[in-house]
């Protein structure tokens, strides 16, 4: 038995069908010491990009040994392969479609195989809609009893990677846009604090624009602007986000992924 | 100790409330060792027919020896029974209102009892609306630590199943009706493939129609039609579904629970 | 390593981020026995009253050694103080913002100190906007794995406490309002059974009122009423509870917190 028994779940299936439990109980059935640890289900139906984010948010968090198993999949049931990597350490088991692809910016990648072994799994068993339950669950059990990644099949030739907007820096400014909105209404954009590190001697002797909207220099906290007041910051996740103090950001300012956001010397 | 310590929890009561972590306290704070997994909260309030079908999916894949907990329960505080069962080696704790009923389709009863005995609950705790805390919590923990079901209380002469549609097979026909929406928006009809076995030499040469519109033939996987069209296919749970290939077909086919579906021979 | 392993997490954060796995994360990773349990994570963004509201009502649950770690948080990376406390046994840590005033009602304080002790963190890791993974996370783990409230740092001066409307009692009158709506759109007000037991010789031959309708008398369960009737009864949390059986009385009687409700002698 590994020591690690970790297993985390990141899915689309929302939590009021019996998705994600099905998935639970085959992997509990086939591994009872695992630990479940759920990082969402609610990334939007078939939003590979959202799942993508939130995993290389989260990811990072966990310790050596986890494995993670994300079912993003809008192409299950086709010709889409099953991927298993490692990076940093951890262990992901994914549907190739790119999922994985702001994790293999942050954590570098060991080794990945596409999953071919079918004697791991009674075929006769296995639905075309929902392999988080048939393919993914009993294999994430059996990684955790010890299996290798190495006999879930050989090493892909290539695997899918999104083709994502980085932002672009001109002279005297960086210009971004959104790429997440989060439950509070945040709007978090591609600029990071490394990209305006290298763009500017001082980040913090800066104004933020959101569109044609100036939203002012970076501050440090949201209660550095009033309740109710925009204003920018480098957040948690070290990228440039703009909020409202105690408020929604993306209602207020009406804008959404995909917005620009300028970054300009002061 | 018993060897298995997983308790499931399935309920109505959504999960912003203190309600399900009252539960989960009282079962912990009685059974350490307890292990808890959710199967759903988002039971819609009162809808005993969500509750039986989600349970019905989600029990199967739990290992033997699984206790599953039960509280859609509309009658909480009248004089209606709480009842504990054996089905397929698992152990259910239900209010007595149907809630069990697909379930005993599928897992045959080994056995069933009311419960009766209150020595085994402190009667001065025990408020009239959330049994979840005061009733099946604390009987659910006991019956973790060992507590047989005979002391629960003695067999009911009856219990209460709900009386649902099942489809027609007519010649070259079978009729049948959509029973659960989920989270995808897809549908799901209660023609199963043992029906279609029964009904057609050959399953696959029928066209399925939802209500008045064809939708096609019976397809593998979701991505067998374009994105965007509509398909039919037997799903995960056996059964005939009607779904949009990335879409909500709930809301793309202004279908609900209770449109008709219909397999012909083609 | 202490017996108890029990961390319960309740957030303003939703589910459907990276936030909650963040933290869990931080927490296992430096903790790995640790236990926990969400108590929510669906606290409105901000509403340090809901929070205080849902802390008081799971806490107490919990088995004496539990530690409840709250992140309901407007003042992230402000100058606002972080607490732990004792309180009946158990460990709550928690910003100082009031969201510990009705578990202070409830269960006695033992103990609480502020933190200061900055050396137990790794300072370069603190955004100024995610404490619940940059600092509850880490402290919560060390807590668990044996650090004692002493070592965080000194007894405060003083901590906040929000102002809450209290009921005032008349001749022959009690009169409150609706301090929370539940997911089953139940009106839960703060008029305690001990209050109608000092108002009232016989506390159930009381009408209760809301806002200028009369709802009627006490009643026992939800079941009482027929099908969509308003009825008024003590609640679970001691409460008098104002509820449309198999309803949402929220709607159905256009009521919401600070609504009035009165009960008076019959």
């Amino acid at each position: 038995m590994p020591q690690n028994r970790l297993v985390t779940l990141l899915t689309d299936f929302g939590t009021r069908d019996h998705y994600v439990a099905a998935m639970k109980g085959a992997i509990i059935r086939s591994c009872p010491q695992a630990q479940i640890i759920d990082i969402t289900h609610e990334i939007p139906p078939h939003d590979i990009l959202s799942g993508a984010f939130v995993l290389a948010q989260a990811a990072p968090n966990f310790p050596p040994e986890t494995l993670h198993v994300i079912v993003v999949d809008p192409g299950v049931g086709t010709q889409r392969k099953i991927l298993a990597a490692r990076l940093g350490r951890q262990t992901f088991l994914f549907p190739d479609n790119g999922v994985i692809t702001l994790v293999a910016e942050k954590m570098p990648l060991e080794s990945i195989v596409t999953f071919t072994n079918n004697k791991l799994l009674n075929q006769a068993t296995i639905s075309s809609t929902f392999h988080g339950r048939d393919i993914f669950a009993p294999l994430a059990a059996q990684l955790r009893r010890g299996l290798s990644l190495e006999e879930l099949g050989p090493q892909p030739d290539t695997y899918k990677l999104l083709d994502l907007p980085t932002p672009t820096t001109q002279k005297n400014e960086v210009v971004g846009q959104i790429i997440y909105v989060d439950h509070f209404g945040n709007l978090i954009s591609n600029i990071s604090r490394a990209i305006l590190a290298e763009a500017f001697d001082d980040p913090m002797h800066t104004a933020v624009s959101l569109g044609a909207k100036v939203i002012g220099p970076l501050e440090i906290a949201y209660g550095s602007a009033g309740q109710g007041q925009p204003l920018a910051l480098i957040n948690s996740m070290g990228k440039v986000e703009i909020a409202i103090n105690i408020g929604r950001a993306c209602d207020v300012l009406n804008a959404a992924i995909g917005t620009t956001v300028s970054v300009t010397k002061q």
